[in-house]
């Protein structure tokens, strides 16, 4: 069997100014996660978006996971104590063991309606057995949610 | 002006079995929220879903808000580590200065589809101004999410 | 055997202006238990309470319990950093399985020497054994602490 | 003026088998606070003494108290999980604007009835001013609950 | 003026199995750090990971600085309880507002002498003022730790 | 085999204004550890120094240490949000069962360059079997840091 990644049609094109994927976490920003300077700890952000990832790439193996990789992560806007914090999962690449998720991280400030999005980055899980070993995924049938990046 | 709540067509009941209203919150169960039997610790949920309550009420509210009551909280099942816990909030009555929320929360096990409902309650919020004081609502427009309980 | 819950004599009536019942839980109020508003957050408050009357609820059923149900939770007074914050828990009644704990929040203010009740609620433990079952209580001589509420 | 520290008479014994002194804090020894090997960590005890010890002296002092030294803190016996750890403090010796308070733990195993002390230690506090510099204190008529250790 | 990076001789190539850079920041992983399947929590280190490279950034910039991007994080082994967990900063470029910034997380496994490399990632922090805007750097002088990557 | 401790040649004098030992800890201090008056909590700093002292204990002993005492703490100056804090580690003694820490504690202001001691300990601790009892070391060619207090 071959690992050649499956891609979305390219006539599919993610809309940017809304959030894409499914809702894997939302928290509120509280005064016990915020940097020396009073904002919300970036070191806070990514952690809740490395949970929202792996919770989705174990939902979709059916198996535990193990963070291997983040590439291209990038801090749009700060976080505020107050915020409504989504972290957005995006399916775009299933590897032979590894599934690759777009995790965007959206705000909604206080009592605004709208939301923004602060931060994006992409995470690569492994499925891994008990002993925390690679491990085959058998995921033909599932459709990705964003084109895989630079596909 | 007159503080009768609003209620909803009794038409519309309440699925049993389906999450009712908006996702407020969605986490996952960790470790260090654990009892010392090694379950998730009920003060631990009851903290979320008050943090849920709060955030929905203030965005319905438009404005600052305090949590004045609970009542008919209910534990239907435990919480493991590692579940997805949403919490899901339903207006249920408009009151002067108050809104009162149904909170529910549901987990999905590990990496299991379905969802359970593991613990509900009604929580009341009273609109607040800056000093800390009640505040009257303006939402004669906003519909009910679930009929009022008793109602 | 019958599973009628004990009552205490109506001509105890329950001080109301200094806490009833043993103290359980005694903590400061730190920055890091904040709201985004500076106040302490209130699912703060609650999950102290019910690790308080579940502190208590094992000691008199000598093993395990289980938070059921809260009921009648109501908030009088906000908490602020650096309160010294007392739970008090008084049992009101015994049932099959089930023991029902009166829980008061009573504060401390900075260097004040008087205290004040800030919250108060009505939780339901069931004795269970070590998978999670429930299991009979033998507390027959054990005095209540207050009146049933509504009794 | 001086600052000869006030005794208790030699004829008044402290109790060695039962806490002595105030109950400044309860808590419940929780999952997220052990150390690598699954006991209660030691530096969560000493945090937890530091803050018993720092608001009885606040509340004696009437003004805000900073930790100078700590002196003479032993461990007698591990912490577990599930324990609820009670931290006694008493008032051994007042300087011209110090405190030196004695802090206890003593903790209930479980479902047991009987309490054994596990750590004790001497804290000394200034009190201080908005500023943080010491302020003198006017505590004459206060009595002390201890001897001073070495009088 | 411009904005070209400075980059070291090619003739210093790092050393690629000791740590590079500064010590920034050493912790004991601990219980309360766990994912739910008991090793360390991949976004906790993610969080040290940022707040070593931020410490360093601020240190060497003179101001406060903000996380604007994380390229190539890979995770290499898993950390584990009780692991002595080091973070090294190497100061990889010096943009005209930026600093790049590689931090490796090296472990020391229980009673072990030997060192690990677990992790490794590339931050991009820019200097900020007061407000939050970007502030240009007046680090001619300062020497790179190691070649900026792909240079 | 007798228990009597080594010492370090008298010639050999402490460095007073600069730290001494073992870099075991580096933190940053963050909102989260504050007092009620806005700087760094003093039990978190005792928490720190128990945690460095207790891991450079276990690597010179090679295996789990648990603390017995700690004597002759002081705390020069306060800590604040945003600085660097390094817990130093010197042993001073070592005994059959019992090995003897110094443990200091320096802090980088902010974007300062020099460091300050704010706070220091002495630790005893005493190696332990997988049950916890006493275990004698043997650490015969393994020299002092500093002399013991007190030679």
């Amino acid at each position: 069997m071959t690992a050649s990644p499956k891609t979305v049609p390219p006539s599919v094109p993610p809309a940017l100014d809304q959030p894409v994927g499914t809702l894997s976490l939302r928290a509120i920003a509280m005064p016990a996660d915020t940097n020396p300077y009073g904002d919300i700890f970036g070191g806070w952000l990514m952690a809740q978006m490395d949970l929202a990832g792996g919770t989705r790439a174990r939902q979709l193996a059916g198996c535990r996971v193990a963070t291997v990789a983040v590439t291209g992560f990038t801090f749009h806007k700060p976080v505020y104590v107050g915020d409504e914090v989504s972290c957005y999962t995006a399916l775009t690449r299933i590897g032979r063991t590894s599934l690759t998720i777009d995790v965007q991280a959206w705000v909604r400030r206080h009592t605004s309606a709208a939301v923004e999005k602060v931060t994006e980055g992409l995470f690569v899980f492994v499925a891994v057995d008990l002993e925390g070993r690679p491990h085959p995924l058998d995921l033909k049938d599932v459709p990705l949610d964003l084109p895989a990046s630079g596909a």
